[in-house]
């Protein structure tokens, strides 16, 4: 079994579980009391500060230790917004943050502030002159995650980060996926990260607020961690987290090399060994562990479930993975398909045999799903596509110049839509239109990637009663 | 050393240490993923929801896992208050609740609600009548711990429960101090726990709320533990929350008899071995481990170091233990002592030899703390106290009808303003009164108790340019 999915969660490091355990003994009273129990758990505590500090690049009283990414990134963006009411209520993020993030935002919405969101480009970085712009007199805080957790792409962190401080606005950075491989460069003012996904335990996040950032601690008074993270501290787990970030840091510049070596090797021959697939993420600047691509008439949630079946552990953005039956926003936002979407992230110590393992069993497993859904055969973008008017949901009419025909892929899921489409566009007349008919969230995303992989023109999306209407031309 | 502070954190139980080592392995991956290490972690999560709700009393869809007790508390509380808010925005909590909730309520009173306090006997239970004449038609939600963790006494939270449904007002019961003990009795909407105080790792708090309860998660969405507690959770913590709680209930019944014993034990020759003593809290509805006094003329601190050194860990509720310089509320509440205030919670499996050894050091250590305090010597209340005009800060002048004796205590802290009382008690003609002038917020409590405890009496208190004036008349 090859778990390939340490964006998700790392499996525990070893440094993480023999400082979890060794720490059992002596981490279970509270550190605020006075007695001989209680000095040990303090002190245990703030040597764990200090390590995570110095990794963070920060002082030991920055560095509050919350109960999960999730919380600190809650915490440190509801925080720092109360902190800078008084400039304004106005909250920029980047389009592809973590959903922690999104949601915290929304929050913040629904309390009457407002949201900006940044666009970012195909490879899914933002342009750092177009977050500068997006910079108000009203900012109250802005936020970019150090790299995406969903196709590697690094984000321009220490540019957005001088913007923001030219313009007097504090930059949250969301570190939970490179904190593992190391600081944060840039002039930023507060930082989130996530034990559990440089291999340390779960049950661990990282809020650091810079010395001079207002910050007011949202939620009920509580006297721990600078009264910015409530509750007990679970400080065996503070112990770990702090022991496997010094540990996989000793590790991070030899493994970086290594990982990324074997996630090019992905990139560069998955497109020749799968058909239809697009390679998404920035080919350079991204982490090392993290290779995302997205194949065409391919059911997301079925290839994994053959992944798994031929012993990988892999995740996929796409939304029929998905119980919110909407493709993940940050595919999304970069504007490339989503359907048969797999995210490969690589832990540390990953297996060169495995990942060609993996390479050998990608290619039947797509096939498999492709057969399932009758797929239209592989071929080259570009190439013409064999008519096959007998698909159901389709009626052609090609006296009325080509417009008249219809693809009903109503109530069908990706990739559906997508695969009847490409059925019947060889019907097409060239130069001619097809609409397809559709109310899977995923077609607004997929046609359009879908035509720019075949080379032919989208020509736009119509209003429907039910769904939408999206509008192909055939030019190939 | 014998650690006797399990009210704040106990000893993490073997089976809980046991679960944890053996979880790490299967326990560190997201429980949302559909591959195998995902369905691993679900498998793990599912079977400790379903233990813990056994546990409780309660369906596992009623019981999420939230990151501490406190966490579950700030949740549970603004969740039912959210959920209920077209009803009213007024809270009903006891005076004497854990300040989780307390601070809760302040949250809640700041965002404009309205909090009712519900005041205690001198045993520190809230009277079952009082609170349900509290309950009002705007009443969102109402609070309740099961048992008070300073003092130990249990609250009448089936009665309140009735009289809470009677009225329709959800109840939350906050049982981090008994649910080890096991099952919170009554009608009950919501309940909260915390797995560090039964031997449990710390990270787990239980968040239950009844079906029907109306709930509205407070905070930015997580789709994980059905809305209500964001961030990934700690399997492995969670199975040992889990698996300790059945193992600590499966010793209750017979360590429940033997603690009591012990306790009460404690209770019965703590007076007799040390002079000037209050044993607090109710002497037979009171948590089986936990036994609370107060010494008069003594800091809790200083004498908190000589039990330490002594070799005995335990906790007070005085203010001069505290950084905030006040009191401990539930002694407040109760109208009790506060200085030199002793909580002993024994763990499961304290041994007795260790109680009788604390019984034949504690009186050496109060006296230690007496003697460098200058405190008055041991006398039985009602006795006639020695004259000792000599002592700094007060001024006598018999001849104003006794009523010109001040004591200026301005600027010393607890219990130094009780000390010059009775220093200064026998200057005082019987039926004369001495003011004594303090800003010590303590003083305003322990100068009535020590009025109680020696048969004076408590005239009252005037205010003053700063601190206030304290008016005591000489009965005896």
């Amino acid at each position: 079994m090859s778990y390939f999915d340490a964006a998700s969660s790392a499996p525990l490091h070893p440094v993480a579980r023999q400082a979890l355990t060794a720490s059992l003994d002596e981490g279970w009273a509270d550190p605020a009391r006075l007695y001989r129990e209680g000095r040990r758990a303090r002190l245990l505590l703030d040597a764990a500060r200090e390590a995570a500090a110095e990794m963070v690049g920060c002082r030991p009283d920055e560095l509050v230790f919350d109960s999960s990414g999730t919380r600190a990134v809650h915490s440190g963006i509801a925080g720092a917004l109360a902190g800078r009411r008084r400039t304004g209520t106005h909250l920029l993020v980047s389009a592809v943050e973590h959903s922690s993030v999104l949601h915290a935002a929304e929050t913040h919405e629904a309390g009457g502030g407002t949201v900006s969101r940044v666009p970012v480009g195909r490879t899914g970085a933002v342009d750092p002159s177009g977050y500068a712009a997006a910079l108000r007199p009203d900012t109250a805080l802005a936020c970019l995650q150090s790299a995406n957790h969903e196709v590697g792409t690094e984000q321009p962190v220490a540019e957005v980060a001088g913007a923001c401080r030219a313009a007097g606005v504090p930059l949250l950075v969301d570190a939970a996926q490179s904190l593992g491989w190391g600081r944060v460069d840039g002039d930023w003012s507060l930082l989130t990260a996530s034990a559990h996904k440089w291999g340390g335990p779960a049950g661990v996040g990282l809020l650091v607020v810079r010395k001079g950032v207002r910050f007011a601690p949202p939620g009920p008074a509580d006297e721990r961690e600078s009264g910015r993270a409530a509750g007990f501290q679970n400080i065996p787990a503070i112990v770990a987290a702090a022991a496997s970030l010094r540990a996989v840091r000793a590790e991070a510049a030899a493994e970086a090399v290594r990982l990324r070596e074997l996630t090019d090797r992905i990139r560069a021959r998955v497109p020749s060994l799968v058909p239809d697939v697009e390679v998404v993420g920035d080919p350079a600047r991204r982490l090392p562990g993290i290779v995302t691509f997205s194949c065409l008439y391919v059911d997301g949630e079925t290839l994994l479930h053959e992944l798994d079946r031929a012993g990988f552990s892999v995740s996929s953005g796409s939304s029929c993975t998905s119980s919110t039956l909407t493709p993940s926003h940050v595919l999304k936002a970069m504007g490339v398909l989503s359907e048969g979407n797999v995210r490969v992230s690589l832990p540390p110590g990953a297996a060169e045999e495995d990942v060609e393992r993996f390479l050998s069993v990608l290619p039947d497993a797509v096939a498999a799903v492709r057969g399932k859904l009758g797929a239209p055969a592989a071929e080259r973008p570009g190439a013409a596509v064999p008519g096959d008017s007998g698909s159901s949901g389709s009626s052609g009419d090609s006296g009325d110049s080509g417009d008249a025909l219809v693809v009903d892929s109503l109530g069908k899921r990706c990739p559906v839509p997508v695969i009847e489409l490409a059925k019947v566009i060889g019907d097409v007349p060239l130069g001619g239109t097809v609409r397809v008919l559709a109310d899977d969230e995923a077609a607004r995303l997929d046609i359009p990637a879908w035509c720019e992989m075949r080379g032919q023109e989208y020509v736009g999306e119509e209003p429907a009663d039910r769904g939408a209407v999206y509008v192909v031309r055939r030019l190939a």
